[in-house]
């Protein structure tokens, strides 16, 4: 297929380049362009604005860091959805909001374009290493066209539902599923603290017990109370864990344990942890223990 | 070893079970004496009372099902602290409180006996497998003297500390994740059905993720909304929490993801769930939501 | 004063009857022209439009329903902000966010106009009878000049600050303090009632203990089941602990009775209340506990 | 009527006081004598053992610290149930577990003696006043007979059912409000300040609206940041919602604001604030927010 990927972050250069290992055409943009520069020599060509980059695209798949960027990068002038010919998708790679996932699905309906979101589960490594999960969500026919890309970037691909917002759903509810065991770790290590237990033995029979690599991984930098370097930034944790929010009321369906997750990390915002992985969140509990 | 199993539940049946497996001599006892009756053949010898089958044992291991049992079986007439001899130690695998934990290590010093706690995580299949996770804690002479009854009844043993409380504070925090995740679980399908999202995609989806077979057999159960047969009574999984709060209120050390669980299954209670398994209380977190 | 009053609701035909009863010349709109007409008689001239209504206004009073409606009254074309003479002030009085009273800041010094937030506590009947409670909040000069406007509709000023928003969050605050009141006596009397004590019971000795108005009619209503006449709906107090929690949240603070008290506003529109009285929270307390 | 008075703490010595102004015969004991011995003078006669004190009383007062206390002073040897005559009166006034009234209950009935809970709202200069606010439970016959006592120490008596256990509920949940009220005071101060507004006008705008002794009292502290003199020390406070919520245990309704008030208790706990005036829990909100 033709591609466009637009956003070139450690996760969207690795999706540009198992595109490209997958035999695909693909163009590529970043606002900084020396990131798009560095796929040339594995066969990417550079676009100069997101529009260039879109305009003979089969899709155009877009990887960025929020909200924000998504509406600037994809509906500002010079903007994806510009460039976009009527027929062509937009696949959105990035964890936004269900709101914005709606209105990218309107605005491309209006411009005759498709619209999936299809958000991936994984870190940085996994996007390089073509083991990412992807979440796609949108009109059946336009999922199934696309499923090339998602084979070429991923190792396995679950479909949300026909409308593209139930794959962003999906994927903040994951995000919570992780965030919660991270906290809850975090508070169980906390008292264990407290009992004079070593973190490292509850995290050596946790992992006995549940056999998850993000247990093992979360958990371990729990228990060595270290978290660097930094995978996933706390500030963009809190962010999720918003957005999270915001859908369950926009189902009206209360979630506890995400509130209880979203003050800890605001907590950790008010102590200066922005920038430190997520995990760091623990400190709150082991702080609110008297630690 | 000489060895007494006290409590034949289907967990303590598969302790002795294997213990005979072992090759270690071995006495029950159990209230309702059939079921140790259905040990003869398999090599144990039939005890009248916990105190008869703790008498000649180097080690009495006790398995029931709450504090209360503990205390009327070790510490009542005939109970089994007042059979054993000095020197033998008393090996307690229940799920207990911390409290009880501590009174049993006083009792059994002025009778000059030794105490261990030893909770097990697993269910009845991975005790009859000798597949339980062991966590002992007590004096290291002590612990290291009962190896080969860990041995011979789980496939991993990590010790928690010198102080027995210490083991079973390990094993509440260990059954808190495991209903942490549960009620997270249930929190995130509750939101993602009013999204039309069928819960068994999204299972699926952690499933890549987790890689857990405790979120792949407790994410089923929800997913499918069918919590029979029951593994795990939620009346039970409710005992664990207090329990779990009263340690961390000892430990002065908040856990509000406990506080959260807690609550949800007195809602459960009061709806007269107490008999279904412990994973039926997703069921709130969707009566929340008006599903 | 030459005063404009924007938005006749039950609030704004009481805030525009009391300064007109003060003295002051008033010109009035409202989007339904028939609320506006209701005032003539009693002095008031009526304007086509919000900036015809501001068009020769020393101040012009807004009281409108949410963010959405002050955007459009005010910054829409035809709005209050195009009307409004360079050096005049801008006073809203409604519970706003405090994200779009800083824009309102901003927009308004763009235009060499003023700009106060100048919420109030108090119910309709309050407003009519002159006994709101305002907290107006902006540059101290600007405050002073109005204080005519807060001596005819209130029978007491609290200045919260320099910035209008902090204003804002002073009466976000106020409605939490409100909101947890009602949760907590929601919480209280389900348990007691579980405990088979009449609410009634209770509600009498917490008016001896708290004297409280506020305990008095929220508790009172909660002790009768008895959710109308509606003084405040629930779909709007679920608005304002958003507010709230949004504020919060800017501010890095962790509130977490607020998010309780959200989950539960957010599981009684799940249940079809958005349209009773928002004390009838207290019914969610209550089906938590079975009843 | 003649009565005895057991606990002269601040509390106990004023009922005692206010029953000798009533014109009862009084016998006063407490453990450490001088206090009783200040009595003297105002008529009391004192008592050299709990069981001493009730033997010709036609009811016996009791006013202790806690569960531990009143088991001690009324159920050990020389307790006041072994000198209460049958048909006697035993009344509690100690704020005691809903467990313990329920065995009192039975423990008295054992003995053919009466049991009523009257526990009272009121900080020790109430008492003294007689102003506290009495909340007896018990038979309608017994409470009736015992009327003249609490027309002698109260202002008002509010009956909360034929169990005494009832009237500790009630209790249970009165200060439950009061503490959730300093809790959610605390949070939105904590915001407040962050938003840089001055915790006192907060208070005074909240005095205008709820315009309650109990707020203002609360609200002052914690305005001022100012803990001493103590009324109430935190640990009490801490005891007191734990009791709480086993009550709500047993009656399997859960109140997740007591729940978020345990935790922040707990963290006070931590942070040595053990015999801080209950009221510095707020200290927790703010901290959590950076303060």
């Amino acid at each position: 297929m033709n591609l466009a990927v637009i956003g070139l972050g450690r996760m969207g250069s690795g999706l540009a380049r198992n595109l490209l290992r997958g035999g695909h055409q693909v163009t590529v943009y970043n606002r900084t362009r020396s990131k798009a520069d560095a796929l040339v020599h594995e066969g990417a060509t550079v676009a100069a604005s997101p529009a260039e980059a879109a305009r003979d695209a089969d899709a155009a798949i877009t990887m960025l860091a929020d909200d924000q960027a998504v509406m600037e990068t994809v509906l500002g002038s010079d903007g994806a959805a510009a460039g976009l010919a009527a027929g062509a998708v937009h696949i959105s790679c990035s964890t936004i909001s269900t709101k914005l996932a709606r209105r990218l699905t309107d605005e491309h309906a209006a411009r005759r374009q498709s619209y999936l979101s299809a958000p991936v589960f994984g870190r940085p490594e996994a996007a390089e290493a073509k083991k990412l999960v992807v979440v796609p969500a949108g009109p059946a026919g336009v999922v199934q066209r696309c499923q090339p890309v998602f084979d070429a970037i991923g190792r396995a691909t679950f479909v949300a539902g026909a409308e593209p917002w139930q794959a962003n759903a999906v994927k903040l509810c994951g995000n919570f599923m992780i965030a919660s065991m991270i906290e809850c770790f975090g508070e169980a290590t906390a008292t264990l603290r407290k009992a004079g237990v070593d973190p490292h033995l509850f995290l050596e029979a946790m992992n006995a017990l549940f056999a998850s690599p993000v247990m093992a991984n979360y958990g371990g930098m729990i228990a060595d109370d270290q978290f660097e370097p930094v995978g996933f930034a706390l500030k963009l944790g809190l962010k999720d864990v918003r957005l999270l929010l915001e859908t369950a009321d926009e189902c009206a369906a209360p979630m506890p344990v995400a509130s209880v997750v979203r003050d800890h990390f605001l907590s950790a915002m008010a102590l200066g942890q922005q920038d430190a992985d997520w995990a760091s969140v623990a400190r709150i509990a082991a702080r609110d223990a008297g630690l």
